[in-house]
């Protein structure tokens, strides 16, 4: 047969898309959002201007950035109904199942989903960013047997999110911080949950069945779940002292230590590079140093072992300890994901939808080819 | 570079996993589930044991086949939560965001969603092929303003999925008709459904995500939406008379004719084979003979002018007028897709879970590669 039998398995290599959005360099340990690295924007930028930088291309002039800027609070209002879905619905099986609910609620509020063009499709995207901390928020209460809090109109994008989440304002020291992890996880190459969300939407669905796809994905263990499993890790080793032979036992008995290595950068990960000195930082405020100390001690421990291999702590390792420290318990901390990756899962999707062209590869058929018989029960 | 670097668009002809469960033969024209040709299946099974071969490979024997069906009609009782919702919830936006809601908060309700092992992922599999028809027939209720109807015991999986639908015991006929359908359309190859639930699995995420994926990818035009458009297409043809000229006038002006030609089948696409002589006697009883006939008015002006091409009519375009003769409307066609669909997403989930491999393909960035210098608000 002329056509190529190979079996793509995971799709590693193959490249799927083009886009203009963000790359990931791993040989050099650069993650670039539109030819910015991702230091310059924590060090210049906010999420927000990020937000509109992914799916727009450039940085807004003044202008641009109020209009956007009032967009997204005014987007803050969510209707009733979703808040009280929350509140009746919430709390049982797992935030991220709650929130792929919820985020598809909200869809199923508008009206105007069916066929939509790309403005129609850009407007929703718009609605999914501004909105999606405000469900993330409420499940997070609801989770704590909390009353929901109503969004501040006066508060930027992350310092609102704490807010809703927490019940006070958060310091600005906190908010830098939130804002950080959030431009972090924005975009990053076709991922199973970005990769997800073009499948959805190249059938010419709409952007809240994207997102909940990438959602829906985002939940399993081997994508958003890596930072809880890399906290929990570092408590169990509980203490500096402990780090080095309990990395060692762990590397003898072949196990994986979560929270490092990535399929994609072979050196440092730039994200918890800029992510370890917040989280220095963070700790320190919220009387968590141990935990802190505990990490650098381990990082220590992996890269002496294992650095030579290109084993190095990637951005979950860090990020669990940080919003621990902003007052998250560990299952909100893959919807704190989701909140900052719809910025890239919508970005994506937008660029997609632009010169799109529907998903439909193909399986190998290794089953019985029959024609089988069909053999009466009776027979069977 | 020494990497493949070509952009595989579409995936069009790329082989992402093995089966042993279905393939599509567009060659000769034939749609096989493990071994067996659909019209066997069509003739001698029903929708519930084909779910089954589906699922285990295998025809069961009695003992199993009982077991299963029992099975399934246990799990026919939704919890009350998930109907109060549908009567809260929908009737606003379209069925598929209503189902895309309803069967995520299904699953919101499971308390065992994380990590689950594979016995516990198949039992949340016959959970949504249970469930699923429940689900669109309270969404269906809702939409016409009717009080949704509680499920049978007594009746099998099509005669009461059309029982809760229409409020009424189908007719034998009605009965078969409905099943084949589900038959028809339980499994069809790596389609952007089927591969988008794939996908969302890969993280070991649950099968009511990679459910709720599959029915968000369904949703589009592109792939779910297609019987709908042929039907209206149909209806403005109005009658036999007009067929020659409408479809000489579309071909002329190069319109797509909805519900003729297939990516995959080169020749008459098997399931409408199927599905035409059942139309035929259906409309037949309803009263639509006009549509049927204009139908196959249709179908022979686009054979004499295009069939030498390949084009002939596929599924869709006989699903339609037999849906809206069991009671159905329109925007109620895609949602039965899914409540059949279900058990190829399920089954194929299934599959790669046992040989599990994460989807993370590349994309080509051909944006800037920077590093771009960030130039303050003001001076933009």
């Amino acid at each position: 047969m002329p056509e190529d039998q190979e079996v793509h398995r995971g799709l590693e290599g193959v490249i799927v898309a083009e886009t203009k959005i963000g790359f990931v360099d791993g040989q050099n340990g650069r993650l670039v959002y539109r030819g910015y690295d991702i230091e310059t924007l924590v060090n210049n930028s906010t999420y927000e201007e990020t937000s509109y930088l992914l799916i727009n291309g450039n940085l807004p002039d003044r202008a641009k950035l109020s209009g956007y800027l009032a967009e997204l609070k005014t987007r803050r209002k969510v209707p009733g109904k979703v808040l009280d879905f929350i509140d009746d619905y919430a709390g049982t099986s797992h935030p991220m199942s709650d929130l792929r609910s919820a985020l598809s609620v909200l869809g199923s509020m508008d009206k105007d989903t069916v066929m939509p063009n790309l403005e129609k499709q850009k407007s929703m995207g718009i609605d999914v960013i501004a909105r999606t901390p405000v469900l993330v928020a409420a499940i997070k209460r609801k989770w704590e047997g909390k009353k929901i809090v109503e969004p501040s109109e006066d508060l930027g994008f992350s310092a609102n999110f704490l807010y809703m989440s927490n019940g006070s304002k958060p310091t600005k020291e906190q908010e830098k911080v939130m804002d950080t992890c959030l431009i972090l996880h924005a975009d990053h190459g076709s991922n199973a949950s970005t990769f997800s969300s073009l499948v959805t939407i190249s059938t010419l669905s709409d952007i809240y069945s994207a997102v909940t796809s990438g959602i829906a994905t985002l939940k399993g263990p081997l994508h958003g779940g890596a930072n809880e499993l890399a906290l929990e890790t570092i408590k169990k080793v509980g203490s500096p002292d402990n780090a080095e032979k309990v990395i060692g036992d762990m590397l003898a008995r072949k196990e994986k230590v979560m929270g490092f290595g990535h399929r994609v950068y072979k050196v440092y990960d730039p994200r918890a590079r800029i992510l370890k000195e917040f989280a220095r930082s963070i700790t320190k405020k919220s009387g968590k140093d141990n935990l802190f100390a505990t990490a650098e001690a381990m990082e220590k421990a992996m890269i002496n072992k294992v650095g030579g291999k290109g084993v190095f702590p990637n951005v979950d390792f860090y990020s669990g300890m940080v919003y621990e420290s902003l007052g998250f318990q560990d299952n909100i901390f893959t919807p704190i994901f989701a909140v900052s990756r719809a910025s890239g899962w919508i970005a994506r999707s937008l660029e997609y939808l632009a010169d799109n062209r529907l998903f439909r590869p193909k399986a190998k058929y290794t089953g019985e080819t029959g024609p089988r018989e069909y053999i009466p029960l009776d027979k069977r």
